[in-house]
């Protein structure tokens, strides 16, 4: 069986270093190992809608960055398809079918709709497009028989619901869409960052994000003023480790080569958590190490970015034959399993009769 | 302002005389008024599946059964466009987008999806795609532009959703949809028939329908087995003509030169129920009248049906070529709303820049 990736974020902002060690990484990681015959990244404009329907602007204009931001972390055009959701309709048609295998109360029960709405403060006023995204999902993921889907644990439930619509379907039509699994990070891509003002979240609207488009001096202004132990008065003191958003990016981005490079005096990260933690070591030093660290990760990704902003007409170019190559796919699907709904009445004049 | 009408039936089943008085007749009589720039009638076979997901065969086996009914019935394949809903799917994506518009609550608050969800014994399990119906049928509505929906009473909070869905995407995307407005029908047409048994409800599973495609013999057994006042036991005692089915249907179907024809001893309706009312009249003589009127309403419809069953090629070719027409009239309107939500980013580059 082809082995396929279905993949993509909605575009609402521009993407930053959570989203990179939550999922880039990994999906880069995932298109050069060489173990899968198709991979789609999809920038869902569609479903970014079902809560933006009277903001598309803000969809609109983040499509080009999120698309300048997978190609400057990596993701290879030749290896992937990045593709617009909007410019595949039969994802909306297979939606409209499998919202017939669905029950009201199963999507209710949906632990990620459910907290996704409480994030959101949606309460009553949920929009049903939005309610219905679960179902929209399994359209994408089914449209592209995708084999692999490679999705933070939180999404498991999304997963499990696209899964129930493949097995309702096959068993109602007949043997037609293909079962997914789940593909869970490990551990390291699986850090969530917190933002550099210690929120859990990084948002757009807290200004607590360092993006991939930053410049270097940007970067460095953001890596100097984030959080640390607020406990953490004097050099002297001892420091916590655990919590701490600068040693939880040097948790997801230092290396030991990072060590002998800029901070030769410890060995690895452990040696300089426990200087922390014991006290005599400085917020600032750590803060610069850290500021080093990220640079040298992110500037051939920011470099990368603006060789695909030199040459927009290509990244568009890209967008346009990834759309079409996807919809190709999902029409294939889509004709398959209109076939085995025995609705394709005019490819079969005996199907009316 | 062009004038349209959108209309249809879900095919689950044969058209039966309930149909012909609630909405077929009407249809003609709009058809020819002269009134119309374009006409649609819509085989609903999507909107059926959204709860017989699970025997599309029934649906699918309808198909051909509605479209003889409505041809026998006098719609005229030149003044009138007959599709296939699921030949249309530009209806899906438009769905797609209009769900971000309504929310959950305003859906669950709709009396029409109430009382349907009641009817059919849903309860928690109504699926997701028959709880969406009311937007669907929105899509339908303005897919074709239409300005005119003649339906019954108990449609209106659909058509105010629809109403609703307008001015919502009008308001956030710029005026792009039409408004339609509701039809409803004179009140001879309005006339709900009871079931041969005098159940309210004429329905397939209770075998209590006369069908536009029975019989000459068949519907004659089926008068002459109506419920009728159940106090009426002799002839010389009174009877009552208030929800006595046999007067209903005559309400509905008799004619002042049916009297003349059939039953010359009386003038018209009125003295026949003062009759029956006041006594001395058997339900015999009625029913036998009623059949004389039914058999001459009936008999060229059954009469077109059967000349269209022997050119089965033709009514193929045109429910072939209406869905084709349908499909172009609602792909354009995708294209306007597309272009309203500037998501039609391949026409116009500028739009992702």
């Amino acid at each position: 069986m082809k082995q396929v990736i279905l993949t993509g974020d909605r575009p609402t902002g521009r993407l930053h270093v959570g989203h990179y060690v939550g999922s880039l990484k990994e999906r880069v990681k995932l298109q050069n190992s060489g173990k899968f015959d198709e991979i789609y990244i999809m920038i869902a404009d569609a479903q970014a809608l079902t809560d933006n329907a009277e903001h598309p602007e803000k969809v609109r204009q983040n499509i080009l960055q999120v698309a300048l931001d997978y190609l400057a972390c990596g993701i290879d055009p030749e290896k992937a398809t990045i593709f617009i959701q909007s410019m595949v309709p039969e994802l909306t048609e297979l939606s409209f079918y499998y919202m017939n295998l669905v029950t009201v109360s199963r999507v209710q029960r949906n632990p990620t709709v459910k907290a996704e709405i409480q994030q959101r403060n949606f309460e009553a006023s949920i929009p049903v497009g939005f309610f219905c995204y679960p179902i929209s999902q399994a359209a994408d993921i089914t449209a592209f028989r995708a084999t692999a889907v490679p999705v933070g644990e939180d999404q498991m439930p999304m997963i499990e619901q696209c899964k129930e619509i493949v097995h309702k379907f096959n068993s109602v039509y007949g043997e037609t869409l293909t079962d997914p699994k789940i593909v869970l990070p490990d551990n390291q891509a699986c850090l969530r960052l917190p933002g550099i003002d210690g929120k859990a979240k990084m948002s757009k609207s807290l200004g607590n994000c360092i993006y991939l488009s930053d410049e270097a001096d940007d970067i460095r202004k953001k890596v100097m003023s984030m959080f640390t132990d607020p406990n953490h008065l004097r050099v002297e003191d001892p420091g916590q480790v655990e919590g701490n958003p600068v040693f939880i990016y040097l948790d997801a981005f230092s290396r030991p080569e990072h060590f002998a490079e800029f901070l030769p005096e410890y060995q690895n990260l452990d040696e300089l958590k426990a200087h922390y933690s014991r006290g005599g070591l400085g917020d600032v030093k750590v803060k610069k190490f850290l500021n080093n660290v990220l640079q040298a990760e992110l500037a051939p990704i920011r470099e990368r970015r603006k060789m695909w902003e030199s040459r927009i007409e290509d990244v568009y170019d890209l967008l346009r034959v990834g759309s079409e190559k996807a919809r190709e796919t999902a029409a294939s699907t889509l004709h398959d399993v209109r076939h085995a709904m025995k609705i394709d009445y005019f490819e079969d004049s005996n199907l009316l009769k």
